[in-house]
């Protein structure tokens, strides 16, 4: 390996070490740690941030790459090595753009707003909450102005979260959907669907036995995965080798087993991740619009399946045989498939899930344009939320403070979601050609060949390619919405039954 | 504060950071990480090193401590800004005294020998870990080449556990110790004890249960304490808000309990550092011999004292009636104070104990010294065990094997055990001085005094001076091993009773 690639790499292998381990005191703080310890683990992850960027920055960094731009040039681009070159120039060329000093005030933002939103979304007080979002706003329009001017300040906000990805593109596939769905909600919502007993009491013990045996089943391995419990489950790890995975068991609902089977998804693509890049900024994950269509993969086309029902609802019956002993799987299937608007997008079905996006994404436009103004936000908020889904607003806890994305300063996240959600069905459908009995191998409870499948058209490459043309190798073409309408219009059109 | 004592500052603070956070990644790896994740983690931990290495080593450093040579003349040397100043002052000396590749090479030694000395202990097989040995002695040596020559080469390594400790004192206290230890051990091994009722089955739940009461009466607060089984047991923890000690439940004897106020000892000294120099290199022990006078002090000032089981052992008993219902009170505290040679360090009783520290610490000086040859190493062992504690060694896994440190290159490291053993009995006796009725506070289960004495003469300053003249500062005079022979022969020189 020539000298210079061996430095880079050896560059990129502490700056992906640092983000991992990161990773580790977040996942521990928001699982088992003593909680009088956040403040001082705050100041722990923001040194291992500050400490990534500055590794980042290094001028030696920006000389190597200068070095190396003949050998990437002669490289196979898909080699591993033009792919680290490539990741890193972009990573570099991004971080040399933004001043330290406004990264760590971003850092400290965030930090500073967390209780605050908290405390609005308990106390269901906007204002309250409004300077932090000013400071976050402001913020994010300092951080654009770091970088050269484009039409669309907005898409510099995106390309952090999808790579290579502009708003305008993803204004037309959300038109698209939009078109769709507003009628198609309108139409199921007044559809009557039973689904009371899915509100029980459903013992912790139990719930957990469950949850431990949809992932075995999936293909979990306890030497290399964890799940533990947490408020709001994420997945997480430190590697290929280290998954963990995080849910929340409510004693009222099985919402916990539909979002086991969404972290799952998450956690098998970073353990997937081919073992020769793991340890470099090439084993990430491609995007976060990536990463979500292996979540929603998981939780919606196996977990809300007919195959997959088919072979599960005996095991749900055996460990709450009260709750569903008398409840046949057609009743069982049309409850945990009921379209109904509602106020709170995590809990959304599948048909209204994207409009609860699609209003985020173009409130997101609109505030970083000056569209909006901040105090006014609760009222568009709401008047949206009416006229995308027919639901009333009652407060702002419900409504525009439900999420923790912006106090987070994360402002341009939202549409991944959704983008994530129109490529499952992509991939699902190009999996179900390559293996054509794909529903008979659910029905069985067999799921090697979903995560082989998987594993080496989407994980294996990690962050080689950007989200699209990962997308394109995996199944021919780019983002497309007529899959994933097809799909609900398949599975909606009809009175639903299994 | 002057601009270079601000800059010193926020150096220290990322390197105490990085300290903690890399205690962080042990505590994980030994208490819940997925054991795949084992050589992911060995990278991760590597890292963390090196980056504190590097931080330590800075230039900038050297200059700046130069630069605050007149401040810290001019400060008042009890005060954190002088400390601090001489703390990093001495770290920095040190550390650029080796080069980094040295460093590197210890850990890689370190982390290669593991698996080695486990299969070797495993099976019993002195000859499998001799090479691992053969580096591991090889780079101490490199190590102490390092430095200046002096008299005895041994002292460098000892210095980095005991600051400012010479072997030749430690000789002298030992000497001391020796001459009185192996005629009591050869008087009491003689005396007949029934401890039968110790080794019996005791379930897991009521010994959690147990090591949890034990630990919330001497003043555990779960918002900043985690408790975790572990294979063999240490505390941890990343900062004074967040502590965690980890023990092993045996299922058929008690040793979790008395490993549990042990451990409980070293996170109360982390927990009661200073906030106000917590987060820096002041914040943290001041040697290891202070830290294991605090864990010796809980484990047998306290727990084994006769105050404590009056309180206590009710307690115990109705946790465990059929084990202890026919037991009284003097006949478990005599089984629990048994005097018995044995082969295994960690299991030996408070008379025995100091015998095999100082077989350890004349060996290594052996080793060090060229004294000894490595492959001899077993033979002598087995004779020292014979002549200072009568037992006979029937395989290395029982004898030279069984300690972790010399597969980690800890060399120089043993002897603060008893050192810290005999400070603990002179902490104790100052305190009873300070605290009258210190007795009647145990046997009432109060032991906020004990709590609060040890923060403020002990605890409290951390690392601001070095172990010597922490002790000084809390009992009035150093080291001194009458205290504690004087306890032993008051406790064990009548037969024991309650």
């Amino acid at each position: 390996m020539p000298d210079a690639l061996a430095q880079l790499t050896s560059r990129a292998e502490r700056i992906q070490a640092l983000g991992a381990i990161s990773s580790l005191l977040v996942w521990d703080q928001r699982t088992i740690m003593p909680p009088a310890g956040a403040a001082n683990r705050a100041g722990h992850i923001a040194q291992l941030q500050l400490l990534e960027h500055e590794a980042l920055i290094e001028p030696e960094v920006g000389r190597l790459l200068d070095e190396l731009r003949p050998l990437e040039d002669s490289l196979d681009p898909d080699s591993d090595d033009a792919a680290l070159i490539r990741v890193v120039r972009r990573d570099h060329g991004k971080a040399v753009r933004v001043p330290p000093e406004l990264t760590a005030e971003m850092a400290r933002a965030a930090a500073e707003a967390a209780p605050v939103w908290l405390e609005a979304k308990a106390t269901s007080n906007f204002a309250l909450f409004l300077p932090a979002l000013e400071r976050a706003v402001e913020l994010r329009r300092r951080y654009i102005d770091c970088f050269d001017p484009i039409e669309e300040p907005y898409d510099i906000l995106l390309d952090d979260f999808e790579p290579e990805t502009r708003s305008a593109d993803v204004t037309r596939i959300f038109a698209e959907i939009k078109a769709e769905l507003v009628p198609m909600i309108a139409e199921l919502r007044g559809r009557e669907v039973d689904d009371s007993f899915l509100t029980a009491d459903f013992a912790l013990q139990p719930q957990i036995e469950l949850g431990q045996e949809v992932i075995d089943l999936f293909g979990h391995r306890p030497e290399t995965w964890r799940i533990d419990p947490t408020e709001h489950p994420f997945a997480s790890g430190t590697g290929i080798d280290d998954i963990r995975i995080t849910t929340h068991y409510y004693p009222d609902s099985l919402e916990s087993l539909f979002s086991t089977m969404h972290e799952y998804g998450h956690g098998l693509y970073q353990h997937q991740i081919r073992r020769e890049i793991a340890h470099l900024p090439t084993g990430q994950a491609s995007s976060l619009g990536i990463h979500e269509s292996q979540s929603r993969l998981w939780e919606n086309l196996v977990g809300r399946s007919v195959p997959f029902w088919r072979f599960f609802y005996p095991r749900l019956q055996a460990r709450f045989p009260d709750q569903f002993g008398g409840v046949d799987l057609d009743r069982f299937y049309a409850a945990i498939n009921r379209v109904q608007p509602s106020l709170i997008r995590i809990r959304a079905d599948e048909v209204t899930y994207g409009m609860h996006v699609i209003l985020r994404f173009e409130l997101e436009q609109d505030i970083v344009n000056g569209r909006v103004d901040l105090s006014d936000l609760p009222r568009v908020w709401n008047e949206r939320m009416e006229e995308y889904l027919g639901v009333v607003v009652p407060d702002d806890a419900n409504g525009v403070l439900q999420d923790v994305h912006w106090s987070a300063g994360l402002i341009g996240y939202f549409s991944t979601y959704l983008l994530g959600t129109v490529m499952s069905v992509q991939l699902w459908e190009k999996m179900g050609e390559d293996v054509p009995d794909l529903d008979e191998r659910v029905e069985r409870g067999e799921f090697d060949a979903i995560r082989d499948w998987l594993g080496e058209h989407v994980h294996a490459s990690g962050r080689k390619y950007p989200p699209q043309e990962t997308l394109r190798r995996a199944v021919g073409t780019t983002i497309d919405a007529k899959p994933y309408l097809a799909y609900l219009k398949r599975k909606y059109g009809a009175p639903v039954a299994a």
